[in-house]
């Protein structure tokens, strides 16, 4: 039998009736057709997964196009709920991995928040640096609205469970003062990505694997403009690591993902 | 000094006078407002890097807009042609890596396109296989020359020198035949990307380090459905080793371009 697709709860009360988003009641009812019996799993995000059996569907010929998608859809716990721990607890999916560098401008940025979260980001914090354009210096609503969106359908396409932690707008200093002793903490690595730098990513990646367990950490990037030089002063003083991804010249978006996905490739 | 910019030559032959394609004179022109006796590099795309001098722009006011940019700009060699060997070859930039998959749909292939080129991707196959979408099958002339655009601007940005080698449409036996011999020579790796592979990618990864340096490399992915089991059974038979990326279900863009930028960042 095959997996049973995953969709958003609405919400992620256990004691509410469960209730799907309303463009994923919509998919699942106009676009494939749920019938009565179907099961699904539903995903609050935040780990819960809810095995849901669909037993009453509207969706088809005769079905009132003009009500909301989801009352024309009911289901019912098909099961326990699992619940997956989070990023960095013991038994959980891997080390909590964060990004954090200036949102990148325009509609590339959705497609590749898509693909951080293909790759099992643990949260992203959009940095205010010397460099960044001053247009991008605070996104709308809208805007981290839209990522929202597609963060949950790229959760629900690589069949995670853990939605990314937004923050931000920050300035670089607010951002280190945020992470406090964690920094220090067993299992805890700190990279910032610097063309300039003498140590090859490779060499970073091989110190994961070193002293326990990676449990908790932060990629650093510039703009295209890169970090100013009391930015990376201010980096290298946190215990962050400066290290190099080769002597192609890549763009942040580009840069950033290689080196999410190189460090949950290898195992983390 | 900043280290001059990168431009497409319009042809390899050295014996000709050095003209830029007209794209990048027009950029160089009109947008950067070249001067006389700024510097810039041409690269050929196949391993030259030739350094000019701009020796007449009429870009500025006054410039007739209604001539072609290239007659408005005069170009001298500003010192020897450098020569970077190509890929695989010994003193080359890194090992050749081929990708061979199904040509991904719409505008998201050239998004695509564009990271794998700053990952240094050196041949691209686009292969046909049972699963593959019908209208996928025959990619149009103008389709081919897009991603040829897109990989030149990619090249420049990134510094590299070598575009890649593209070649299909062809279906998998067809594309296992031409490679032949080579796929038994020493420093040859293949992996084909099966996500019920028992053989995780960094398990791969770390033979490639093994029994001398990793000169070609064939990495195939399949399209969204996957490669059929008759499929799989003629890659393995080829030598061609299956291998997972993990839990997390990647789609074929992001699955294989960290399958590329992870092999070059392991330094090959």
């Amino acid at each position: 039998m095959a997996t049973p697709r995953y969709f958003m709860l609405a919400d992620s009360a256990s004691s509410l009736p469960a209730r799907l988003r309303d463009e994923d009641a919509e998919h699942l009812l106009r676009v494939l057709r749920a019938e009565e019996g179907t099961t699904i799993w539903g995903l609050d995000g935040r780990g819960t997964k809810r095995l849901l059996r669909v037993t009453r569907a509207r969706g088809g010929r005769g079905a009132n196009s003009r009500l909301p998608a989801w009352s024309q859809l009911a289901l019912e716990p098909a099961g326990e709920d699992e619940f997956v721990p989070a990023w960095g607890e013991p038994n959980g999916p891997g080390a909590w991995v964060e990004l954090a560098c200036p949102l990148p401008k325009g509609s590339r940025a959705d497609d590749w928040m898509d693909r951080l979260v293909q790759h099992g980001l643990s949260g992203f914090t959009d940095l205010v640096l010397e460099h960044s354009e001053v247009a991008a210096r605070a996104p709308s609503n809208a805007r981290w609205s839209r990522l929202g969106r597609v963060a949950c359908e790229a959760l629900k396409q690589s069949r995670s469970t853990w939605l990314p932690r937004f923050s931000g707008p920050l300035e670089l200093a607010d951002w280190l003062a945020s992470l406090g002793s964690d920094l220090g903490k067993p299992g805890a690595h700190a990279a910032w990505l610097d063309p300039g730098a003498k140590l090859p990513m490779k060499a970073w990646l091989q110190r994961l694997d070193q002293g326990g367990p990676a449990r908790r950490i932060w990629i650093a990037a510039g703009p295209e403009g890169g970090f100013s030089k009391a930015e990376g002063q201010l980096l290298e003083a946190s215990g962050f690591a400066g290290v190099n991804l080769g002597t192609r010249i890549l763009r942040i978006e580009t840069a950033t993902e290689l080196a999410l996905g190189s460090v949950r490739l290898l195992g983390h």
